[in-house]
Order: C-alpha cells, then structure tokens, then sequence
C-alpha cells in the first residue's frame, strides 16, 4: 500500500525508539514506510525525500533525532506537509534534541513531541489526518477508550496490595 | 463562519502572544474562535469545550499555556482533535510551560511548538488540515515562498553595509 | 476503616516510589486508600474522585505523577481538600515533573514535596491534619525525635572507623 | 487575635512578594502575623520562635526564603507545624531557592509552592488548617468559585476583540 | 577586493551582533562578505551557497544563528570549509542556540564560540587561515599582544581608586 | 600598609561587584590590594603575581572571574595560597562561571562562594586568616552579631505594617 | 591528638565520599575528627557543636550535604570558623546541593567546593590553616610538586601507544 | 614525522574519547602527537608546550578537558595556534566542560566541538589545515562522501525490517 505517513530516521541506533511508532501507526492501519535520511550526511537525499513526498502520497512525516537535532527542521523547510519531532535521548537526557527541535524560526514550525515519544508521535500523525476522516476519528476515540483499561487494571492491582496494612 | 480552528488561553494576559496566532490563521483564511478557559480555574468549562468541540466542527485546538502548564495536556485527554501548545514564557524563561506541555504520557500527544510561537501554532494547525486539502495546501507553498523576501530584503541591507570596511 | 489520605498514582509503575508514602501513613495509624487515576487516560474518573472525597471523608490527597505531571494541579482545582504533589522521576532526573506540579497558577496551590519524596509527603499529610489533633501533633513529635537515632548510630559508626589514621 | 499563620521572611525585601499571602489571608479572615527571621544572621531567634509557636496556638508556618533558602527547612526540622516554603526570585530566576526548599531528606517535609507564590501558600495553609473545620472548608469553595469569574471577563474580553478578522 | 571568509546570518536581527565579526576581519585586513541566509526559509540558497564557495575562493564561514540553530551546520553538511558557529541569544539566555549548533554529530563538526562571541569567531577564522600564512600569524601575535593594554590599564585605574580605604 | 589579601578581577567591568569585598575588607581593617590580570590576556603577568605572592607577605586571593571563569583556578594551580573564588553574572546567570569555578579537579581547590558574593568572599577571607588568629576572630564574632540589627529592625518596620488587616 | 578540622557528615551514606578528605588530612598529618550531625534530624547536636567547635580548637570544619544541603550554611550562621561545603550528588547530579550550599546570603559565607570534592576540601582546609604556619605551607607546595607525577607517567603511557598510527 | 597536531589530554583517564581523534587523523594521514598537560598540575609544562608548539611545526591544537574546563582556554592564551577544545562527559553530563570551554572571554577563540566528540575535533583540526591545502580539502569531501554509506545501509536494513507489518 501506498504509504500515508514517512518515518525518518538518522540512523538504525534510532530505531528502538522509533519502531513504537510503527507498531502504532501498524495498529491504526495506516500505511507507512521507515527511511534512514540524515540532515547532515546525506543532505542531497533529504531534500529529494522533502521535496518528493507530497507528490508520493505522503500526508505526515515523523522524523527522529538526537543531539543538535536538525532533521526535522531541515525537512520542515522544504515541505509544507505537517513534520512531527521525535527528539531522541542521545546526549544531555534528549535536551538538547528536544531545544533542537521545538525552538523553530517563524514560518516553519515543527510538531514536537516528548523525549523518545514515538508513539505519541505516530498518535499525533493519525490525529491529524483525522481532521479530514471521519472513520479515523472514531478509530482515534476507541483506542482512547482502550488507554482506560490499563488504569482499571492497576487499581484492581493496588486493590489487592493494600490488604497488609494496619489500618485496613 | 463556523470556526474550524479554536485558540484556548487562560487569561487575557496571553493575548500578545496569541494573537499571532489569530492573525497568522486570518491570513490564511481560516475562520477561528478565540476562547479564555483554564485547566484549574474552570475545568467543567474545559471539559464541556473539549467534549463538544468536535460536534462543533472544530478541526484543531490551539492552546496556550504558562508554568504548570496543564491546559492543552487536559484538553488533549478529553478529545482527539489534534491539539498544539503554546507554552508562554510566564517564569523560568517559558522552561516550566515547554516541559510541562511536551513531556506528555503515552498515548495522548499535544503538538508542540516553541516558546511564545503562536504564529506558527496557527501555521501547523493548517499544515494538519492541508493533509487533506489541496486548496489549503497551495496556500501553505505560497506563504513558504514569500518567507524567502524577507531574506532577499536582509541581503540588500547587508550589500549596502559593508561599503566602509578597508578590504572591500 | 474510612481512608482520611488517599494516595493516587498514574500507574501500578509508581509504587515503588509511593508504597513509602504507604508504610509510613501506616506507621502514622492514619487509614488510607491507594487509588490508580490518570488525569490524561481517565479524566472523568480523576473529575468523579476529586468531587466525592471530600464527602468519603478523605481529608488530605497525596498524588504522584512524572513527566508533565498534571496529575496533582488537575485535582487541585476541582477540590479544596489540600493535594500533596509526589513528582516522580520518570525522565529529565524528575526535574519536567517538579517544574510541572510546583508552578501552580495563582488560586490553585499544590503543596510540592522533593523528587520520589513519598515518605515526606506522607509526613506532611499527617502534619496538615495534626493542625487540629493533638495526639497526633504528639506522635509526630515522637516521630521527630526517632529521627535522631540514626545519626548517633551514624557517630558511633564513624568513631570506630576513624582508628587507622596517623594523627588519632 | 491570636495568629494562626506565621509568615515568616528574611528580610524585608521579601515583602512586596509575601504580602500577598497576608491579603490572601486577611481576605479569608484567618488571622496572622508577619516576622523577620533568618536562619543565617539570628539562629536563636529562629529556634526560638520554631519551638514556641505550638504554644502559641500557630498552626501553619510560612517561611520564604531566596538564593540558599534554609529557613524553611530549618524551620520544618524544630517543629511539627507544616511548613509552607515560597521560594523567592532573588537570583537564577529562582531555581537556586526552589531546589534548597522542595529537595528535603526523609523526615522533613517542606510542602513548596512555586516561586514567588505567596498567595498560593496562603490558599494552602487555609487548606490546610480546613482539614478539620467545615466553615473555612466552605470558604475556599466560594474562593474558588469566585476564580471562575476573571475567566468569563476574559472570554467576554476576548468575544469584542475578534471582530476586525477576515473569516468572522 | 574577493572575500576569504563569508559570514553568514539569517536575518539583519542578527546583525548588532555580527558586525562584531566584520569589525575584527578588517581590523585584521581579511576580505570579507556578509550574507544573509535562512536555513528554513531559503533552503536551496544556502545550498547553493555552500556548494558554491569553495569556487568563489571563500576559505572560512561564520554562521549565526539563533534558537533551534540549524543554520551552521546545514551548511557544514554541504562544504568541506570549516564553519565557525555563533550561538545568538534570542531565548532561553542562548543555551537553545548553542546546543543546537555545539552537539552536531559525528563527522559533520562545528567550530563553536562563545553565546553572541562574533569578535571570536572572526579571530578564530584568521587563526584556521594563518596555519598556513605566516604573515597572518604574524598578526594574531600581535592583536595577542595588545590585549594586554587593556589590563595594564585597568591597574592603572585601579591604582587610583584604592587610595581611600583605611588600611592603605 | 603590606596587603595581606589580594583581590583580582580580569577588568575594570568587574569592580561594581568587587568594591563589595574592598569594603568589607576594610571594615576589618585587613590591609589589601586590587589588581587587574587576565588569565587569558596577561597569563604572563598571572604567572608572575602567583609565584611572587606569598613572599611579598599576600596570605589569601580572592579573584573574580565571568563566563569561562580561568582565573581563579588558574592562579590555584601556581600557588598554595588559598583562593577564594567570585562567579561573575557576566552571562547565563552566571551559571557559566560558577561551574567553571567551582568544578576544579582534585588537587587544586578554589574556594567559591555565591554569584557576585564579594562581600562574602572577603568575609571568608578574613575567616581564613583568623584561623590563627584570636583577635581577628573576635572581630568576625563582633561583625556577625552585628548582622541581627537588620532583622530586628525589619521586625520593627513589618509590626506597624500589619495593623491595616481585618483580623489584627 | 586535639582534632583542628571536624568533618562533619548527614549520616554514613556519604562516608564513600567523606573518606577521601579524611585521608588527604591524614596524609597531611593534621589530626581531624568525624562526626554525623544533620541540620534537620538532630538541630540541637548540630548547634552544640557550632557553638563548641572553637573552645574545643577546631580550626576548620569541612560539611558534606546533598540535596536541600542546608548543614554546611547552618553551621557556617553559629560559628566564625570558616566551613568548607561539599555538595553530594544524591539526586540532579548534585546541583541542587551545590546550589544549596554556595548561594549563602551576605554576611555568611560558606567555602563551596566541586560535587562530591572531598579530597579538595581537606587540602582547602590545609591551606587555610597554612596562612598562618610557613611549615604547613611547606607541605602544600611538597604536595601541589607531586601532582606533576601523575602527568607525567601519563605521558609515558601515551608516548607507547602511539606507535600503531600511520604517520609514526 | 613532525606532529603537524598535538592531542592534548589531562590524564589518560581521556584517553577513550581522545583516541577518536587519533585514529581520525590518522585515517586523513596527518602526523599528531598525544600529550598529557594539565592546566592545573602541570601549568609550567603547559607554558612550555604553549609557546613552543608553533616552532616545532603544531599547526593545529586539540585539547580535552572535563568539569572546570581550563586546559583549553589556558593553551589558547599562550598562542596563536587554533584551538579545539573537547568538553568531557566527566561530571553533569559534561555540561560544566562544555560552558568552561566555550564562553571564551573576547580575544581569545576556543573552536569548540560536542561532549566527548573527539573524532569530529579531529575533523575540524584538517578542515582548518585544507582551508590552505587543496589535496587534503580533496581528502575530506571523500570522507564526506563516505558518510552516506551507512545512511545507505541503514536504508537497507529497514526495508528488511518492515515486512511484518499489517499495512504492506
């Protein structure tokens, strides 16, 4: 299938974090491809990426990185398809990506999300092709629904862990 | 016109700042609202807002906040219209809003831009609706061309600088 | 018994931290209850206990959260029961989550007590109600001087160590 | 009256931030009293006061402190009155008095509020002290009703201001 | 006369900063450029600018760039020229600005100064370009020397004032 | 009169801070001199102070440095006369300079007290050389009796502050 | 023999680090003692010893605090015997105790050192006692010549490694 | 051969980052030398190294340094030579070497490179050298280019990876 969103990377070391994005876009049923571009070592390739995706279908990208984190500014400039960040914890506890990131110029805004939060980032990219679709709302309201349960589960949990106390 | 984008802001004490936004989306065509609510101060109010948004026809929230800055975590957990923070440099340089905004949990993500960067809040909240929409789209491109003048206008000013200097 | 403290928490991922807020309410005789909420996956579950625990007789809340902690502010503003904010260090050495609990907007205070401090914030629980039991003052004060025991065993620890030096 | 609350500062440049906890307090009828103490320049005033205030029917203590702020934390550790410590904006941005106060050992908590919010401690103490008394419990509700009302002003605020842009 | 060393800035903002760099390149008779390039709003101008100056004989480049500074090294990614980064202070005190630009990953370097330091990144280019000119070398030993006038009259200044104070 | 304290500041920019520790020392009657040296500009002229220090009678240095903050342990590293240590805000706070103060590696201590703290440091200084001396330490004691004066008075001015409050 | 330097310690926790200054003093033959007392866990003991410290020849004290490090100022507000602080690394890297410690209000200072700089804190204490004691200075500078040693066996080492490289 | 760069460390402790750099230069055949030098044990050798270098041929310097950063600055006083500093990861994240490094007073440049980047310093040290050298520019667009490979494979790697996925 045609891919809907691009998953950028740097490198492969990005990829535990990154591959959470996968498994969430995987679940939401929205086609994607992962791709290894870097800002500064293959700035050629980047911009042919940046340049190109509008016309290959592609409507968000997430791109990743770490440290002085240019990718997804770079790739911000030269498209107007919305670019969500992914700073990665690769120096200084991911601060220094997350500055590199957010911190854009006027006219070029970047979407960032948390330190290593790819599957914050691929939430963001459905969310924001559910401003147009319907189908994917409803899609994004049940899988908000599900994110209950995990709390309904650690109060049974706690439930049971508390029967030691004096006081009970 | 019926708003497709809201901008939320705790007190009239953000308007400088948010009204960047306003105009940035004016600009753009983009009818919007502009709405005071507060995490803390009036959370029925918040909640009402986040609930009925969607039936409303409002496509993105942009929401402002400083210090704790809880309003667009809140509002992000009751909806899945795609919500983008604002955090204002209200104490600590705007540090305490940025990471109170962007270092959200798994599973409800706020797009984040820069401190105080409300126009390009307003930018990305219709770079999420061009994903499907030609029209707006285009729009974008253009609006990205004409941010090079400014830098043509710089180079001029700069060119006619340097005259005084021993070298040239 | 009817709980006076409730302890609440994002996930069953905080106990480790929050069981010592557990033990020393025990060790206080305070009854509590221990409670999973998530201001961002069960909003009308965090907006249902913040409304009813003043009438369940809660009289002090304690709540853990990390990263972009709203957890604490979310329930301030919706009770006046005193909240007890626990921020837990998730990411960034805890200091997002600090950041995100103690810079409460004026009207809404959280009391803040240090990073994974969940016996303090237990104390501090004890202390507010104390303000008007005085047997409880009393055994606070027991408590207090208690304190003092380890550092004399500290003393007398170091005494024996110190034997090996030239100068003694 | 007999004071209930202590706000306790260094000196008395710290006044144009603390006397908004006593307006708060005044406002909530809660009577009080300001002193200057340091932990630094008078230690047997200091101690004097921790230890004589239960008997002199003090409730909740206060205490703002900037830079290397101990007074809280000297004070918390002489009695079992809960201290409220306000971290004063006296140098890097406040961040110096924000760590020496919230960062205590086990044992000693000192319930922090954020910086420079001297009328959030006050709200807090009221809350505190409302841990047992209905009456000033139903104040703070009215309180925080009445804080609803700055955010209907600004919404109305904001309504007028809209009608210069393009879409509306 | 052909420039050796372009310094480069994204916008006249940056400029009372900058023409510090200019300043100490004709003080130290250096042919010079200044141009002003955007990183995010005319990507394919600092493109062709970095792939055009090795040709046009410019043998070290200043860049300045503020916030999430891409600028300096987007262009180290495109010239084998070294790039000389100036962090300018336009939030967050410059710290944003000097990660952004200092953390750049491995084999892409950027010589870094100090937060607005376009005095030192102008010195610091005639330092690259004299290891191979032993006249220019000749230069900096001498602008190295009369730094020290400053110093000599700073005793002299301080000489004076002193003559006040009982103990002298 | 022989000066028994050395103070140190890089220039003139430096001496609205450092007259602070020229009083104090004065007040104590401790015979002292101020010179200006860089550890950058005139590393020569450092030198020469270092080495010569102790036999022309110096017994305690206190130098100030900003930013990449050389100076103190510079000098530390050239003699055994203790250094104390002045961060100068001259940037970031004066973050920058308190690290690159107080950071030393083992071996060479610098004795660093407070940002801008001069008057502080010439207390310590004083502090140091009444380690063998009685009637110099007598002298500290006096002085920091003298301290509390200004926080009985500030009692004084803040008891007829309050009478305007309902509750008083 | 009469100790001259207490080392004063929270609680045996610290003594991995604390040991490193006892054995500096040791090596220096200054007798010295070591003593747990906490600033809010036994007040009391932490006064006494203040206030005896002199009457009982102590000549410099040498406080390890982390966190909310409050030890170091208390003590340093009781006596005029100058107190070196040692900021430990127990939670944010230790800069919340070295912020604690250093940014002491006027009128007190306290001699900060590095993050856990036990070892720079004995040999600080040697040379403030060695104002006053041309034999103890003596020993300093016999110890400040030993350091080169360690340089100098390092560039042994890095002389063998070498010769795998190309250009040997 | 003659060291055309001097790799500078304070102990062989750095000499796991630092080797980076020799095996970079080593890689674009460029005689280096390793030294130990420590601004604070060894300042005279320093001295030495500093003002003899240019004669013997250095025309680079790398120097590393952690926590009070001096080495680099101090080396970058005594000559003209161009300076790259490394900040080490030895204490706060590295984040006390890197301001001790970079915010260099005016006059005096420290070219600085990211914590611990050691090969990118290397990097930095030819491109400095080619901006004289047409051959070695040569050999560093090579390099350049070689970069790309491991983005290329990288690429590989993820195509491989994908194919477990719902949506291809």
């Amino acid at each position: 299938m045609q891919p809907l969103v691009s998953i950028i990377m740097g490198s492969t070391s990005d990829l535990p974090v990154m591959e959470k994005a996968a498994k969430m876009l995987d679940e939401m049923e929205i086609p994607f491809e992962m791709l290894a571009l870097s800002a500064h070592r293959t700035p050629a390739e980047v911009e042919a990426f940046a340049h190109g995706a509008k016309a290959r279908g592609v409507r968000v990208i997430i791109a990743a990185a770490g440290m002085a984190a240019h990718l997804c500014g770079v790739i911000a400039s030269m498209t107007s398809i919305p670019v969500i960040g992914v700073p990665i914890n690769a120096s200084l506890d991911g601060m220094d990506a997350l500055l590199a990131i957010v911190q854009m110029p006027p006219g070029i805004p970047v979407a960032t999300v948390g330190i290593n939060a790819a599957q914050n980032a691929a939430l963001l990219a459905v969310q924001m092709m559910a401003t147009g679709d319907e189908a994917l709302y409803a899609r994004l309201e049940a899988y908000k629904e599900s994110l209950k349960e995990k709390v309904v589960k650690a109060n049974r949990d706690l439930a049971e862990l508390k029967y030691n106390f004096k006081t009970n």
